[in-house]
């Protein structure tokens, strides 16, 4: 079976893996995010025992935390943009592994990564569409359509949407730093201990806190169930594992669209087949750049 | 040349229109639409004339008002959804048509086309993302991405985002029967007209309708770029054609935008080029239908 290398690129660990997709995975490694120049070399050393038969690597999929620039062709491609992470800003990691690796590489966003490989191997399967959303310490989204990821400008960002705000009910002013009370700074986990004066996963299931935080998530999944028709919602991320909010998620969605969508995904109880937790676990991340390597034009 | 068949089916108005692209039309007719039996044969009339060799065509594509089904296998393929406007609720406007005239039929909303006839042949040409954007009557919204047009559940419904609404700045409570203040609601030009007792283009441009307007357009196109990351977005309808509104919705997308999405489209004054106009005048509708018989696959 042809063999393909995977990088997960977090903000705080980095994850290579070599294998073939879920259950099938023959070597892995975890260890911390540093400078670029250590942890690239890091990844470097591990894939270099895959550059020659029997195991060479038919490619490398790079899935890191953004803003990056995954549109080829683009003068910035490849690059990590501008980031509050020290030292990581503008890094050309495509360059670099490229270089040292010689191997044909697919660079995309976390997000992306974890739809396209929902998509082939999870809760996304047999869907021409699937958005993944991740709510956390940031908000972001990726969108799998017509065989691919979408990109455009450079990536969505679908943590910053606008929202509506009833600030008689929610008077936070919201944590995003760019705008506010956007998505991610309404909903975030940074976002619900700012508000509460303490973290998410410690709020009991009957504190007010989810009231307001399955407010946002369902306006928030109107936006996009609107925009983008996706065929299958997934929720991934550490707040959207509070998984008592899945429910009241799902049915404030139905009361917000109204009827108006007229798909029996949304309009009936198969609701609790369109929005999901993930199907791969705690090795989405990996598997997510694996899937770029493997299926990414 | 191949030759091509379009249909603009709206709802005041259907064109029937055949040719290989823009400047190169043989045949146009336009009529009132009225019940479905009725239109429809007039549809099937005007094209049994190129049935037949020389003049055979290739394909049929149809662009009409929603919702419809759009999704290629799907039971109600092809047929126009629950829809107010009378008789026409459910009519299979694919299956008539394809036995009456049997040719190839490709089937969309007005917005896809239009999105794909711009990216083709108009104002999104070398464009990998092309959004279209229509504010008039109602607002909708088509998205052309990797080759071809978005669908999903069944087709985007943009124009029913939800939306901040700053009701000391903008009491109306929005015209949406569905939604009340999403973008349709707060922005169309019902909505336009029910708050300010007079219809948009008689209002000035000096008026404070176009203050409040352009608000709701800058969030909402904010809201899509983060969310689509187009490359290009092209505003039609109507209210968009108000041209005194074009430059305050680009510097206040910008301003809403604060630097975060980090391409020169949208941070330097090549926004000029971004946020733009159609490019294909009165026939963007019928080319777009011609645009989906074509291209689409």
């Amino acid at each position: 079976m042809p063999l393909y290398g995977g990088v997960e690129g977090g903000g705080t660990k980095f994850v290579c893996a070599v294998g073939s997709g879920p259950g099938q995975m023959i070597d892995e490694l975890r260890f911390p995010t540093t400078t670029p120049d250590e942890t690239l070399g890091k990844v470097v050393s591990f894939f270099r025992k895959y550059m020659s038969a029997p195991q060479r690597l038919e490619g490398l999929g790079v899935a890191t935390f953004g803003p990056i620039d995954p549109v080829v062709g683009s003068s910035t491609y490849g690059r990590i943009l501008a980031t509050p992470k020290a030292g990581w800003a503008n890094c050309d990691i495509v360059g670099i592994l490229a270089k040292e690796l010689r191997l044909p590489i697919a660079f995309d966003t976390d997000v992306n990564g974890a739809a396209l490989s929902e998509a082939k191997w999870g809760a996304g399967q047999n869907c021409g569409s699937v958005l993944y959303i991740t709510i956390g310490t940031g908000i972001g989204g990726g969108f799998y359509t017509q065989g691919g990821v979408l990109h455009g400008l450079l990536h969505p960002e679908m943590g910053h949407i606008m929202m509506p705000h009833d600030r008689q009910k929610d008077p936070f002013a919201g944590s995003c730093p760019f705008h506010g009370d956007c998505f991610e700074g309404l909903a975030s986990g940074p976002a619900i201990e700012k508000r509460w004066g303490q973290k998410a996963e410690t709020l009991p299931a009957d504190h007010p806190a989810w009231d307001i935080e399955t407010d946002h998530i369902a306006n928030a999944l109107v936006t996009y169930i609107v925009t983008l028709s996706p065929q299958k919602i997934i929720l991934g991320g550490g707040v959207a594992q509070q998984s008592h909010i899945l429910p009241i998620v799902r049915s404030k969605v139905q009361k917000l669209l109204n009827g108006y969508v007229q798909s029996g995904n949304v309009t009936t109880e198969s609701i609790e087949d369109y929005i999901v937790l993930p199907g791969l676990g705690n090795q989405a991340g990996v598997l997510g750049a694996l899937a770029l390597a493997m299926f990414a034009s």
